[in-house]
């Protein structure tokens, strides 16, 4: 069983992973060669993953077959494991807790050579709409606070497999980092009684320097302090607290957007290791004036040091309005045909 | 001039680099190659860096020659600049300032070969002093509010050059993550009327199952909340609020415990990249009843992803008592002749 256990001075709480568990002589060996040309997500290999919590299939073939177009399944490794409670307990001036909770994984194509920017709009779109669906099924799982939504793509970006994929974590306390921008975002409104996230919409719209993709549901532009180069967040232009309440037919407008900056920052930076991540508001909140759902696309471009793990600030070497002159310049048209 | 910039969701502050610059164009390409054997912090090459602020020589050898054991630089590239001031200003929503600040390099060896673990205890008690010395003259400029030491080792922990060495950026305002710290520490000390790091200090050497290292000033253990495999702390064992008035004669009781805490991670993890960064009191509080001062060493073994960034949760896969005890059982009494 997992353990979370929590910093006493900061109340940052981590994850003592066991299932995914290293033994301390494993890190001064060369990690094992991983077989060559085996992918546990590609079709035919459906019984190499935990069996399936929800596909999208177009020819009735049946559960854990070939014949699927997005896959979702538990992750085999999961961080947190779903059976149990939190049976939370002190040990001396430590707090920690079972580590209860969902991990899964989003296989978003049956094609291992595809990344999500080669995806057609209305893949992607799809792909978006599977999110939703297991978002909306956790949900109602009482357990859980908040679900976290992220991709890691590329070694580099801590992707363990080659194969494009996203995944969830639902937990069941509130992620410090989200309480951070909860707490940041409802100062800001009770000062200003508006949504900082709206303001920022609307001065990245007018000043348009930092400007990347927009449409008339979705804007992504340059964060106007990027802690690292090429930073881009994704928005809804209207005022939303959680991705999974956004009308369905809005996910169009998402999937264009969202392809149009992964195949920008693609073409600048020749194929990057990139994180993505979505900020939602919590579970059970289902509408505040302050909060507004996002997605950051984080390239992994520089390396974290010393400086950053100890100050928390971020030195960031390419301002966001150079970033996002770069990324506009971009020749784009060619994305659909070529790989 | 470097632009501090900061987050209006998160109040933290990014530094956006001129003088470390990178053209977005200089991403999508591999990086030059660096010039072979030539190293601007070996003996001989005094006039490839800026002019000495400080330096140890026992042979009155000149300033900017040869002749030295330890000898502290400003850096090159520095992420902020010394001269001017902060014209904090806005930008719509946002706010900046000019990026001022200290940032010195402290050149630990003539040996471009010896690492930090390599050195003997008496020389590793010198490099203690020149950080002590450059804190307390750093300190006397009104315009800093603190300053972060910290070591990146090994290119994927962030270093650019390979020669040990160690670097101080001295900070206009107190860096939000020690913030963080000092407001955590004092919610401990509202409700217990203790020190979190001293009762921790008493709980490590009582159950001694995260040990690694001690002498009768310091002890060393890992966390019990590591976000990373083999996170280690060095702390004073008396509660002492800043590490740059620790009495001078405190200093080799830390580079004896700093030494073997180094060889133990050296010979257990294969030499690994690793940060290490002081957390010191800010400048200008010389006694907190809350805070003590500690060094937490990171070695760099697994990336940080998706859910990392995204929730501020971290998924350690070693506990870190069996992390300890493998460090315990590392044989260290060859160091001081191989190499």
């Amino acid at each position: 069983m997992p353990e979370l256990r929590k910093d006493p001075v900061l109340g940052r709480w981590v994850i003592i992973s066991t299932e995914r568990g290293k033994r301390p002589s494993d890190f001064g060996t060369p990690p094992p060669k991983r077989r060559q040309g085996f992918c546990p997500f590609c079709p035919g290999n459906e019984d190499k993953t935990p069996p399936e919590v929800l596909a999208y299939r177009d020819n009735g073939s049946a559960p854990n077959t070939p014949g699927w177009k997005v896959r979702v399944v538990p992750n085999k490794f999961p961080a947190l494991q779903i059976e149990g409670s939190l049976n939370r307990r002190g040990e001396g001036l430590y707090d920690k807790m079972n580590g209860i909770g969902a991990h899964e994984v989003f296989i978003e194509t049956t094609d291992h050579q595809l990344d999500m920017s080669d995806m057609e709009v209305d893949h992607l779109e799809s792909i978006l709409y599977a999110y939703r669906e297991r978002m909306l099924d956790l949900k109602r799982d009482g357990r859980f606070r908040y679900i976290l939504l992220f991709k890691n793509h590329g070694e580099e970006a801590g992707a363990s497999l080659e194969h494009s994929h996203t995944q969830l974590i639902a937990t069941p306390i509130v992620p410090k980092r989200v309480m951070e921008e909860l707490d940041g975002a409802r100062k800001y409104f009770d000062l200003k009684e508006r949504c900082v996230f709206c303001d920022m919409v609307d001065q990245e719209l007018q000043q348009g320097s930092r400007l990347v993709a927009q449409n008339s549901g979705y804007v992504s532009f340059e964060f106007f302090a990027s802690r690292f180069p090429f930073e881009t967040w994704v928005l809804p232009r209207e005022h939303h607290t959680a991705f999974e309440t956004m009308p369905v037919s809005s996910l169009r407008g998402l999937a264009e957007v969202l392809k149009e900056t992964l195949v920008r920052l693609k073409r600048a930076l020749n194929a990057p290791p990139y994180n993505f991540l979505f900020h939602t508001g919590p579970l059970h909140e289902p509408h505040l004036d302050h909060f507004h759902w996002h997605i950051e696309v984080l390239p992994k471009l520089t390396k974290v040091a010393g400086f950053e793990w100890g100050s928390g600030f971020y030195i960031n070497p390419t301002p966001p309005e150079d970033a996002a002159a770069y990324l506009r310049q971009m020749e784009i048209h060619a994305t659909q045909e070529t790989r």
